[in-house]
């Protein structure tokens, strides 16, 4: 039987110490192939490359089985390129993306890149999954992980998962391990208020610093906010399809129009 | 009584021709105010800047009633600057976006600019519409949307929206004008396939182009592609919970575990 062939890829960029235990762990799944961007591209969302070209370069990072490509563009560009000139005829067996340096629960999941390469891997139907840790430090510590990693993969590569979903997966800080388990969980419905900090430039033009505080209302015991308070790494079954099939009913009594 | 405030957005530019034929609709409306990017944005889907600053500089464009500045971020950018700096305490009735040129139509919305304003706009609970035309030409032609701009504008206005949804309106290329009317849709369940084409720099090193072409399987008719396909100005509530609520149960047999 052949090894299943498992994509690799993150949005932190390929030496990044979280993609670095990803692809460990995945080399005792089967054969993995890593294509991951050359810079940071944290909180670009599903962002794609129109209007410039990619460079892709074969990587040799660490002594592992993997084969490594970086990339020059975004983590859905990454993915793209994998699936349509790096493996070719190959369809992967699952792609996975981080681990990510930080949260991607709730409201996050729209702005992140290592969440947009397993909804972009849902929308090719390649089984995909995004994992990410409640530690955005370089030197985060990821060492509770790597059974889950194995076992969340596992069970994807054995039992696929529902057309057109994905998995967000987040662990709870290092703090909370051993951690209570895992939980499937919805995306809790927060929010996040920013605030912009004024400076001066030299030539006392004004820009702008971004920093923003995370609300959430949502106090039920169903979300993925919920279990990672509590303990447990969340599993949030995720979709590309963004219809909000419960309001179409009102909406086409005030608005359709022949 | 007072005037609706109208926050308008987009994801090609303050000085694209879609953009000032919304605010020339808008104007119609209510008190308009437009944070739009300094340059194009296509395609960064829900992209934030994370690790730059940003400029915010007033601009006056053309002779209408309207407050403009030009932002040097991405189009969510644009949003959060309006909402927490430009407009401090006073909190849009509606914020648009667009008129996108090119369609975001099934799931471009994913990779969109203009929906990216839309959907953070419902984040932050303010109705938003983002309307997108399908003609991706500079010199497109608008001259058919104003009533269609102003009809769903003043329906969302006076209506608000269902909580947690914004508007994706699509209209068709202008050659199927006038339109057959406007049909509210769910997101076509499509795919683009890509192509990249490999080139060399003087230098012998590869790169490559991105192409893609786009795929819809979902033959149905209650779709935007659809109602596009045949003359509508389509029109999709669109979500920001990702959450497969239907694939929760049978995740939660495979998977929880404490």
């Amino acid at each position: 039987m052949n090894l299943p062939l498992i994509l690799v890829t993150n949005d932190d960029g390929i030496t990044a110490p979280g993609i670095r235990h990803l692809i460990h762990a995945m080399n005792g799944l089967g054969t993995v192939v890593v294509v991951a961007p050359d810079s940071p591209q944290s909180g670009m969302g599903h962002a794609i490359t129109l209007h410039d070209s990619l460079r892709l370069r074969p990587m040799e990072i660490d002594a592992g089985p993997q084969t490594e490509y970086s990339c020059s563009g975004t983590t859905v560009d990454c993915v793209k390129l994998a699936l349509h000139e790096v493996l070719k005829d190959r369809k992967p067996d699952l792609i996975v993306s981080g681990v990510n340096h930080g949260s991607n629960a709730s409201v996050n999941v729209i702005y992140s890149g290592t969440m947009s390469a397993a909804v972009e891997g849902a929308m090719q139907a390649v089984p995909s999954i995004g994992f990410s840790l409640l530690d955005s430090r370089w030197d985060a510590d990821f060492s509770s992980l790597e059974p889950y990693l194995k076992q969340i993969a596992r069970n994807v590569l054995d039992h696929g998962l529902p057309q057109g979903t994905c998995l967000n997966v987040n662990f709870p800080h290092a703090d909370k391990a051993p951690y209570a388990g895992i939980k499937v969980a919805r995306q809790a419905l927060g929010f996040w208020k920013e605030e912009f900090e004024e400076r001066f430039d030299p030539y006392g033009k004004p820009y702008f610093w971004m920093r923003g505080d995370y609300f959430n209302p949502d106090g039920a015991t169903d979300t993925d906010i919920w279990a990672l308070d509590n303990g447990y790494v969340s599993v949030v079954p995720t979709r590309f399809d963004l219809t909000a099939h419960g309001a179409l009913a009102e909406l086409k009594g005030r608005l359709d129009q022949q």
